[in-house]
């Protein structure tokens, strides 16, 4: 499946710091593809996955000592950041090394306050100052990438394309502030904005607002998810998986749209799976440096 | 309370367009304090006030004919709006008459899309096409409108300013993309923002975020609400009332933010109260160009 070619440098062993989700697992399973014997890392009250057959090592997610003694142990040399992280680390979780407060403490302190993109570029600066090498997930599994171009059966019509120029600008509006990455837009106008609830939680947002009669029957509409302006690409990136096409279908939407290239999509088949079978289009959308849609995907 | 000099000029009898909440009533009572004796059309499904005492038709939104039909038989010269209008109309709403689908079809179209402020300004211009004065409700009701600095005993601290800052951003990018008028900062973040679901919509997901401990423990935070840029004033100004207050409470806020001389504060004696006995502040945020605080506001 992954060309040796294209297989990344890994120096020593590699970790990874498995939040929640499906990805975390898809991502081990890529690094074994590649002949690696990954240490998962499962952070606290967020992995969720079974990890049999794996070394696992349970993480306080602001636990750096921690993290750096098991790494000298097993002589990690590489880390992968994978996976959604629902809770952040307070004052008192906060364990940090000599090493982390002699030379990132401007890091430690975006740890506690600043947005998602903010806070995961501390915690990549941190790791590079205890000589970690942070790799993208997806140069281990650069199958998760999403293409260009509609992924299943369906398309998205002219309203639809209306529904994503507007949530497509309001999703780069969020980036530029650091606040989320997801937008919906239904009748060509945006009704809801990602926020720390996230995309599943803004989806049962606006599946309220439709069962309360707030959204004209018979209208759609579109979620779009985009990558942050300038977004650190090793953490982080706009992912979908099946649970998001259900959620959009509940939600009564006629489809997904993400980034090309910059979004992450999981258990792509299941995805595909759904999306036919309950009638959604999922695309990837080519964007210019001002989120306008190449010529090629509009026309 | 409101002297003479300052009485707008009402041509022919004055319509109050009534949508929910205590805003219509405050304005229909300034009327009657100005000598007026206002006809109050209450906006179906929405109007949720008692108007015993005033003349009264109810109206489906889109029914402009219906209104021009009141209009002529009442003298009706000069209309305000006033109050929240929670459903939009649908295409089998909409009554035009031969007047507006002659001279405005855009504004027609207009109704079934676009934004608050967008349909707001078209109905503004259907109206006008019609002949009426639009006035806005704070010229009949001045004392509405919030003025500068804290309403009651609380003041915002210095972690309250960052969040005042970091949430005005993302209010005033929320008003350009013509979506909401609000944002929620914590912890110097702004963790949510204001769509279709509105003000106490926003404050409840706060407050669930908060009870799943999505947010830190003892982390306060801020709401901001805001004039979007180039609003439309007759129609929609951000307005706060007492359940702003005990809602920004029950979601774990030290206070709340509002721009000055363009919001409304509603049933101001109450909402201090509350805000006194909650322990909340209550401010009016002087703004320049950029969306920063005044240098006197600041200091």
């Amino acid at each position: 499946m992954i060309a040796a070619a294209r297989a990344p440098a890994i120096k020593g062993r590699l970790g990874i710091l498995a939040g929640r989700g499906s990805f975390p697992q898809v991502v081990a399973a890529s690094a074994r593809a590649l002949e690696h014997n990954p240490f998962v890392f499962t952070i606290d009250g967020e992995a969720d996955q079974d990890w049999s057959g794996y070394d696992t090592a349970s993480l306080n997610i602001g636990n750096l000592s921690a993290f750096m003694d098991i790494a000298r142990r097993e002589s990690i040399g590489t880390v992968v950041l994978a996976g959604g992280i629902a809770r952040r680390p307070g004052l008192r979780d906060i364990r940090p090394t000599w090493a982390a407060l002699k030379s990132a403490p401007s890091a430690l302190k975006a740890l506690l306050s600043g947005g998602d993109d903010k806070i995961l570029r501390a915690a990549i600066h941190v790791l590079e100052t205890h000589g970690m090498c942070v790799l993208a997930a997806q140069e281990i599994a650069p199958d998760l990438l999403g293409e260009a171009g509609p992924l299943g059966d369906h398309r998205p019509g002219k309203s639809d394309q209306a529904n994503i120029a507007a949530a497509t600008q309001a999703a780069l509006a969020l980036g530029h502030l650091d606040i989320g990455q997801g937008a919906v837009a239904v009748s060509g106008r945006v009704i809801a904005l990602e926020g720390l609830e996230g995309t599943d939680g803004m989806l049962r947002r606006v599946a309220g607002l439709r069962a309360n009669g707030r959204l004209r029957a018979g209208s759609r509409g579109v979620l779009v998810k985009l990558c942050k302006p300038g977004q650190e690409q090793r953490a982080d990136l706009p992912a979908i998986g099946p649970d998001t096409v259900l959620n959009a279908h509940a939600s009564g939407l006629a489809g997904v749209a993400i980034e090309a290239g910059r979004s992450l999509v999981l258990e792509r088949d299941r995805v595909i799976a759904e999306a036919n079978r309950l009638g959604l289009f999922v695309t990837g959308l080519e964007l210019d440096q001002d989120g306008r849609q190449s010529g090629e995907r509009r026309s």
